[in-house]
């Protein structure tokens, strides 16, 4: 893999194979549990207002919430070749992650003050190959079942200039309440 | 992102709210298409040697491929404050994407020269939360079946200190054959 | 367990736990590649019209096909005491032969004559119990993703009365395409 | 389901169409809630000594605990012709039936006194076909994680003759904690 050079060669040319730096910037959070007077559809919409610091994974990956209402959650994916898996394509972990954060938040949207929830199970279908320089992605999930300790929701990743659909998922998420003082 | 204070204002003691940067750094990899000569095991194991460039969500998310044989793959994750969900947990997307790379790997590990593979589907069961700075993360893939066309994997994140574990997959993957030239 | 009687005891009333009998009854049938001539969906319109008799499984479990148009697939299921699991509710399998019977028929509903499917992996969510005696079900299951080798689908299983989600499920196929001869 | 001859008809020839009749024998049990004084393991071994009545569901399809331990739940299962698939392969119900069934009760066996389970997901892998005449099967469920409201699972089905793995599955089980009285 290595092309010798004469000893009088000057600058190289870059073979696209030089280190890559990239730097990203988020601003810390407090858990959602400070924000127990608040609706799982408020800190939503807090969030896309910006008066809630976004969690770290979305400036890590490149994604970010849209669109909240009471059982469906939005969000928009940028993809970039910090993402690739051995073939040099979009690795299937960011599609997880994608689906698992409109997931959660589709049923965050449903829960009352105080309420919280945790994922359980995640069942992922990758459709086709995403690149480095494709489109971007709306992924939206929506409750399909809110009980008084499970949920479970559907979501989709679909191309905004294609309408392509790339991947879906389901879940089934835990509902937390609060445990009764001893 | 810097807040400009009045002149009169001495040094403001951290809130743990300012901005945070974080900078990573990976050398570009050509798709192992490229490595078409070698054998799973063996892309691997120049992989593990640093003679193949490791892919760049290993960078970006910050995991690390540290053994591979016939049949089994194992990563090895850090865990960060870059992984945040709304709970300020690491993000269940992590695990996925932990997960999907040892099993996709372990599928990888048994293929002979020239066969490529593409995951279609992942199952994620997370047990456990996760902090920024809990303990190191060992995330072994096995082959449960390589068929023809189709493979299935299981896999399992164990802390390497408390030997718990946290979360547990399968994938199906489609085998990838050269089609036959027109 | 035993209520020993005494010698003259006469006939004992019945306690509800006398032994069951149930005989079912259908007609075999010749695998669909006998049906290479005609489409995923003629074939599923001919079960239908009772001109394919539909299979075995169907008189075991207590599910029929009612409706197929290309994408799409429904079944209905009659529920009975010979389903229960150990909670004496109906077993999570009847819904998952349910869901698998509705997803795997849409799939074929899309395929052309001479092409087959197999399905390699079935993701299922139940959210709530059933009964002996609930309610006539409605399992519809709609093609997501229909690709070369693979395609996706989704189900739903839904009370005719209540309009209630019972259960909801995801599956990947491979479609099996002829090898050409050697 | 006799077909009337003309009374000059002789004995027809058999065609292998005709409607095949099956007739199956099971003893009501009452729901395991009547048994909220033995623990989980306890009832395995009633059920397979035979002092409790299996669940309906085994005589419908075909299948039988055999094994139960802490931690682990083994049944058997026969093939017949009425299991088939639209192909006359086994459908893959019955596979998932026989998978949920072991994960089940493998969550069972670990459960004290008075403490029951429901299953909300099952992801079940389906590797090859298996015909009315296959070997004796033998499903293996086997506890992963047991946590205060949730457990987890995984099974195998492997042929007892080939040893061929043909199905693999895991779950996801809500534990069912009795509410505290108002």
């Amino acid at each position: 893999m290595t092309n010798p050079q004469p000893a009088s060669a000057g600058p190289q040319p870059p073979t696209g194979r030089e280190p890559r730096t990239r730097t990203h910037t988020w601003t810390p959070a407090p858990p959602i549990s400070e924000y127990a007077h608040l609706s799982g559809e408020e800190i939503l919409l807090e969030w896309i207002a910006g008066r809630i610091p976004e969690p770290s994974i979305c400036s890590t990956m490149g994604f970010h919430l849209t669109e909240a209402k009471p059982g469906t959650a939005v969000f928009e994916g940028e993809l970039g070749d910090h993402l690739f898996n051995p073939m040099n394509t979009v690795h299937g972990g960011y599609l997880a992650t994608l689906l698992d954060s409109a997931l959660g938040c589709a049923v965050l949207s449903k829960l009352p003050a105080g309420i919280g929830y945790t994922t359980t199970q995640l069942n992922i279908h990758l459709l086709r190959p995403l690149f480095g320089d494709s489109e971007l992605l709306r992924c939206e999930g929506v409750v399909l079942h809110l009980g008084r300790t499970m949920a479970t929701a559907e979501a989709k990743v679909v191309g905004t200039e294609s309408g392509k659909l790339y991947a879906h998922a389901t879940t089934t998420c835990a509902i937390l309440t609060p445990r009764p003082a001893a």
